[in-house]
């Protein structure tokens, strides 16, 4: 029999301490120890925090690193436990899913304790973690090949209140969009498993591309609002300055804003997140490679739209999603 | 005996004309086509263009489309060839190097009719393409993982006329940056080539990053201001807005001012391009992955410096680079 997931310490330890959750070996690998951070301030929302769910995206692993420096000082109640990187192999290979058995840890929760190794990395924190908090923080980016606008993301939820509460906090972190996207491949995401449990799951999508300094401000700003609408610190929430403009959008966006690539070839963003856009408005333009005789294909919006994501100039095949526009969310 | 490179058509008919550049198959691969486009103007200076180089640099690509849109009518005299993608295998996987050899286009120069696939590109382009040219401009960027200023880069060259020469032109291009790069690694770079032929090479690095509308429209107008000061188009050279900002400095960068990771870890950039920084100043910070109890370490400017490349945040093994700084260049 293997071992239980376990944590090498007591996260009821009053105050601040810190230790590993241990994800026990399996046929495909040695057991993992994840860091994990834990500041018990008593009564209070539980909160947990997590990055490196993708390891190609690193806004994750970083902001959690700089709340774990300033958080003992500014919690005022409650629990937050942090776990930087909850897929350290993916990260250490700079890769979306995990190297050593190709899965999508974000496509396996609740995860098995006789599984894969994604799978039981996503045990152990659906068993040792989840039962711990109220809410799920984790911070994910669009990956190195798109470019998105800094965002709470949150796909439809069947118990309206549930729905309602998820957009109301998701609104509080002040980011520039705050997007309601309409998605089916939402089996073993780890909202999924967070929903089950009638927990709130929050999701940010912060930036994609490479990560510099001056998004990581921004993004860091997002997540002290948010930190002080749940109440686990004091302050003024503000809205970040993001393209010179200071507030917050609430968009959706549906199967049909996806702009797909008509064929293989160089695809050219000719636009920049946040950007109104029209219908028949060009988005990006598909260059063919076999030849300079043979033309370029226009990718135009169907509507009017806001451009929430625009992949990066790079070869893509026919039908490769490219763009994601969207809408103001009616409430 | 296996088939020589040669091109589908003729470049020195007069105006416009498209084919391909023929690089013959070998026991790696079959034949491939690059996409040519050539513009000949008759008397005056001859440029060749090259984009796609490594694979995963895709603003050379785009920008050389765009050239080919306006070239047309804007050129008034001499001959400009482009290739859009010099490197096909390498810009359909996005990777730096040649999928099929593993091997860098840039360091296999002047390349071999018998070697591996890289070599013959290279051999094709050695023997097809640079004789009818006086200069060559290869677009580049630093690739997806680094943030870098707009630039022309060169690294130092022997003799004294043609590196005034190479600076002189460089600079014409009006952008950001102009930077002379003390560089041991350039056997078998297209520099080297193109010098051992006594002609002018030019070398862009184009941000890196995720590849947006926005920073493309600044590249487009630095390589128009270059063609301007070539004498292959008319008009008025002027600096574009980079980061609020519309001047150029000229930089140097010697093997002291690359800044490496101390250990294994995760990498935060703590600064931006074209910051000015000064001793002691934090550059970025090192993480250790395996415990939240393990000091953080700060990586420091060792001299008062520009922030010319950073590292995108992502996992570093130990004495990988991750700042390129520089200093004014005393000319």
């Amino acid at each position: 029999m293997s071992e239980a997931p376990h944590l090498t310490f007591n996260l009821d330890t009053p105050g601040v301490s810190t230790g590993h959750l241990v994800v026990p070996k399996g046929v495909d690998c040695e057991a993992l120890s994840l860091s994990v951070f834990s500041c018990n301030r008593g009564e209070g929302p539980g909160l947990l925090i997590t990055g490196g769910n993708h390891g190609n995206e690193l806004q994750g692993p970083i902001l959690a690193r700089r709340l774990v420096q300033w958080l003992p000082e500014a919690q005022g109640c409650g629990r937050i436990i942090i776990v930087p990187e909850i897929n350290p192999l993916a990260v250490q290979a700079w890769t979306r899913n995990t190297p050593i058995d190709g899965k999508n840890l974000n496509r396996v929760f609740p995860g098995r304790s006789d599984g894969s190794v994604s799978e039981r990395i996503a045990d152990a924190i659906s068993r040792r973690l989840l039962p711990m908090v109220d809410y799920v923080l984790d911070v994910h980016s669009f990956g190195p090949t798109w470019d998105c606008a800094p965002s709470i993301i949150t796909h439809p939820i069947a118990d309206v209140d549930q729905m309602a509460k998820t957009v109301r906090i998701s609104e509080a972190f002040k980011l520039p969009v705050t997007l309601l996207w309409e998605h089916n491949d939402t089996v073993g995401m780890f909202d999924t498993t967070v929903h089950s449990q009638g927990k709130t799951f929050i999701c940010t999508e912060f930036g994609g591309g490479a990560v510099g300094a001056e998004a990581l401000t921004l993004y860091e700003a997002g997540l002290r609002n948010g930190l002080i609408a749940l109440g686990l610190v004091g302050g003024e929430a503000e809205y970040p300055t993001f393209r010179q403009q200071k507030f917050g959008q609430t968009l959706e966006t549906t199967s049909s804003d996806q702009l797909k690539s008509p064929s293989p070839g160089i695809f050219e963003p000719r636009c920049s997140v946040m950007d109104e856009v029209k219908e028949g408005d060009v988005i990006g333009v598909l260059h063919p490679m076999d030849s300079l005789s043979t033309d370029s294909t226009d990718i135009r919006a169907q509507s009017k739209s806001i451009v929430f994501a625009i992949r990066s100039a790079m070869y893509v095949q026919g039908n490769d999603e490219v763009a994601i526009l969207a809408r103001p969310l009616v409430h």
